[in-house]
């Protein structure tokens, strides 16, 4: 970290933030130029305070050089994490395209569709059982029951399972569930994913609508610092100004996280775009960014969904699709 | 609700749909026009799925003529609510100054600081207990103990006091905190609001950094549909492009809010300048826009506070705000 | 358009407006329901101020059925418009890769990259002449000398070139070049869309940084309704919250532009991103969302450009590119 | 400016970057520290390209220590610019009051409004001749006649007019108009600020919809740097996902800008809200935020307004929010 002192500043100013910076157990290195004196500070700066630092009367700045998420950074674990479930490997080269309902609302429903995505390829079921909505008159999921309902799908196709979790006390109704998702409203909710991290479940952590990458590592790291070092990010779309779409899908997130961070990263382009015409050809592009998996919105009869179903493909338009990824990443192996 | 049709809907098509939505108890009301049909749905719209029906292939667009929020919506309810703490009264007029530091930190610091804006004019002693922040590795508040001396300072100055839940499980702790604040980031954790709803507590509900307005009265609904309907509501500035401030305070929330809702309205300039030198006239035109309530972060020592020192004031700071505050309040009667 | 009308209306008050509009020349359709009265508009509603009809005392609200945009809109005009410049064509299928540096700033380096480009398979030369630059005191582009250099490129390769204009004044330097580009910052500006839509030359229209999807197809129409329709739509990343990149690349924008308007739809991952690591997996995922066309930044000696340097690829990074693109584009015919 | 090199980064590699800065007349003083090298660049580095710079491979990042405007910049012009216009002053303590209607509509309207505004206290008479639209087919002003009709207001009541420039073609038709107003689609029109930079007109700056405050400030240097330093900045709202208001009106712009330049910063509220009823309140807090001005839009028939009716105040609304605008100011004396 490096604080940028202002012209003018006084010997005896710069020795008392010295000594206070000390008192962190930081060493600081002075470099006094023609117009700023600049401090180099060395040590564990990830609990320094930016923002403080920064208000100090004598300070005109300061400026990371090292990034504040440590278990996260790929410059200390250069290697992909690869994240398995069942017989699906995300990250490090390998691909996963989890498919299913927004929510689960029936047996016969999520069987239907399990069984249908699996047969175009799928590798992961998908099926919300706590629902998380803007409204508290809107239908909010069949919770436990939807939950033992994935579960039946799971053990009628195989397919490893993920659901999405609103709260760390329903955590027991989990315990057969293969990825836990935590959604874009509780990506900091720093308590959830302090109890996430506890767990060795993998978890999927979306994006929050109005987060920085920087921010979505900071809460992985969350996870991560209670232990649990399985964890998949996903891009879901951000809050934007333009209104055809539902948010933003923010493809260059992929790289850009690629970059940063060991973990795998996967996309959604169902909740991003909002409608089912788009969703297709943003997997498409989601897959050439170099995403490591995708997360698709199926339902057997999009019209009738409980939720969302402006948003989900038929089982027939999810198998056109997974065919266009799959050359896709063919073509750019 | 208005349910337009496309063009060139088959009167069978029209026909199923008017069925669908009679199955949802809605009475349908068809006018077909040269160019289009439009269908009026009648009875309680606040469970239908706008982006569902939108979805449909033979609607055009769907618009709400109704809001989607009852027990906040002003129509049905024309009078200001009053929150009432201590001898604070919040709403219908009556204004209330909210001041204390960012964290509790010790017994002696949040006393000096309570006596100090108690003097100033301050009605209600806000200071945190459990700190969200961005980080794991950052200073996550004096939680329980952080309680207890804030419950030592109401004792000492007789100001009711306001602290953040994060996590309901704590919610014993708060037995005689006078107001429970329910942060930004967990403006739409639903499982939280709906067990505050449970109480009796005041809540100030903040807004969410990338919440509509809109989305703030679904979630106040979210703690009223449960029984509790003393909920204050706190625009603290909301993330865009600027970055000269930590986040953009969006004044016209104040008028806009104060049509659509009874609820009462505070304004945090602290939190959404992050800037000492932005708060007081930030919190003059909060005055001055109709806010019923201004909350302000104030520190004995802003230079050594453990977080958010950037944008606390000092007592004499404080004290001069709220005289300029008092000025434009009775500038404007 | 629907003008949804208050409830309590009197029908003296209906009688008074409907006689407003038609002096308009729009045709009412009154259709009366038990909870709002519905007025539907016939005729040429593309004049009509939403706005201020929506604020009339008596209206609740105000929808357009059809859009704003005539000539641009693809329901009067079903098939794709095709841009052919020299043997390049854009749209219906025909995908156009441009490449060049940011800024011309000498003979042998725009020949030397117009010729790399062209043996890599770029079917036109980019390279700015005049440049909008933040700042008054930076490089503002070699002006009519980088336009003469950028014919001399044309000549040596026989690539058709772009080049920027920012002023109408300076049209006639246009004269021999092969499409001309309006950049984000003149994206809305009126005056100078009106002066190139009495010229027959291609334009590319860039999108505003903070400017909607429907704002691009008016500010096109704004060229088309003076008479010239050769318009190439360009997405090049909007302005949000998120700091990883430099502005937030809608690709989105590919399929729904696609969806609202007949003419093709250009991406620019250079200017979008920033940066010359995250312009490969961008192109690759644009072409794969089905552009028509990609914009790319290259130059012989990137860190000596006398502009976005940052963003520029070299030769041998476009080639490989390049590559990939088309291999993308065979993988999804 | 400083520039943070990459741990690992060779003393040749260093030495090559020294002379490569040394080759634009920049010092630079380095200080090699146990993690980082910083450089220490001095001289004029408002040239030099921030981003080019930072993608250099052994540059980790770079870090402006002045702001890039000079002549707009406080630090170098500590005293306040007061623009004054007949016998009205904008800055430095002196506060202009500008009301008028969105469009001239004829001479009866412009010279009612104008006689009604100066009544209750107006300084200067706003009204477009020229209107920026985004629809080719809506109303685009009187043009040159509009600007006829202002003049003729301006000689029955005294007062000072401002009116908007859309293309400097037009500018011989500005000649007798007291302030020229650039509207935020043209802020970084930087050929027309660089025109207008070359006339001794006083030019009210609009800020753009997705600009920020540094960028205001360098389209103010733009004017400033052809020799014309009688700028009025003026925030006119920002575009956010916020649906409840036209744009969110960003009142903290006033302080910021007021501590980094010393050019007069006014609020325009009618168009940032583009609600009549929020125009009041949000003027109120303008002025108690510290604003040199406000502008208001006025209209002596708001429901027949030719354009932007809805966010139009009738004389009477006007003379009271004036009433109140002048309580605030005085109690904040």
């Amino acid at each position: 970290m490096i604080a940028v002192l202002k012209h003018g500043t006084t010997p005896e100013q710069t020795q008392y933030l010295v000594q206070w910076l000390a008192r962190m157990n930081l060493d600081v290195h002075i470099s006094e130029g023609a117009e700023v004196t600049v401090l180099g500070l060395i040590g564990d700066t990830s609990r320094v305070d930016m923002e403080l630092l920064g208000s100090l009367e004598i300070v005109d700045s300061v400026k990371r050089v090292s990034e504040p998420f440590k278990q996260a950074n790929r410059k200390f674990h250069p290697n992909d994490t690869v994240v398995q479930v069942g017989d699906a490997k995300i990250g490090g080269g390998n691909f996963a395209m989890i498919a299913g309902p927004c929510s689960v609302e029936s047996e016969e429903q999520i069987i239907e569709v399990a069984t249908a995505v699996k047969a175009s390829g799928a590798h992961i079921l998908r099926g919300g059982a706590f629902k998380p909505r803007t409204s508290p008159y809107a239908f909010q999921g069949m919770k436990g029951d939807g939950i033992k309902l994935l579960l039946e799908a799971k053990k009628a196709t195989g397919l490893p399972i993920i659901t999405e979790i609103m709260n760390i006390s329903t955590l027991d109704l989990f315990e057969d569930v293969d990825i836990i998702q935590v959604g874009a409203r509780n990506m900091q909710n720093f308590d959830l994913l302090k109890e996430l991290g506890k767990t060795k479940k993998p978890i999927l952590l979306k994006r929050g609508l109005a987060n920085t990458l920087q921010e979505l590592l900071m809460s992985a790291e969350y996870i991560m610092s209670e232990g649990n070092e399985n964890i998949i990010l996903c891009e879901r779309g951000i809050r934007t100004f333009e209104t055809c779409t539902r948010n933003t899908l923010d493809l260059s997130a992929v790289p850009v996280l690629h970059e940063l961070t060991h973990l795998p990263v996967m996309v959604d382009p169902s909740h991003a775009t909002g409608k089912a015409k788009l969703v297709a050809p943003m997997a498409v592009a989601a897959a050439a960014s170099g995403a490591d998996g995708i997360m698709i919105e199926v339902h057997n009869n999009p019209s009738c969904a409980l939720c969302d179903g402006a948003q989900s493909l038929t089982p027939a338009q999810f198998d056109a699709l997974n065919k266009k990824v799959n050359a896709v990443r063919e073509a750019l192996v």
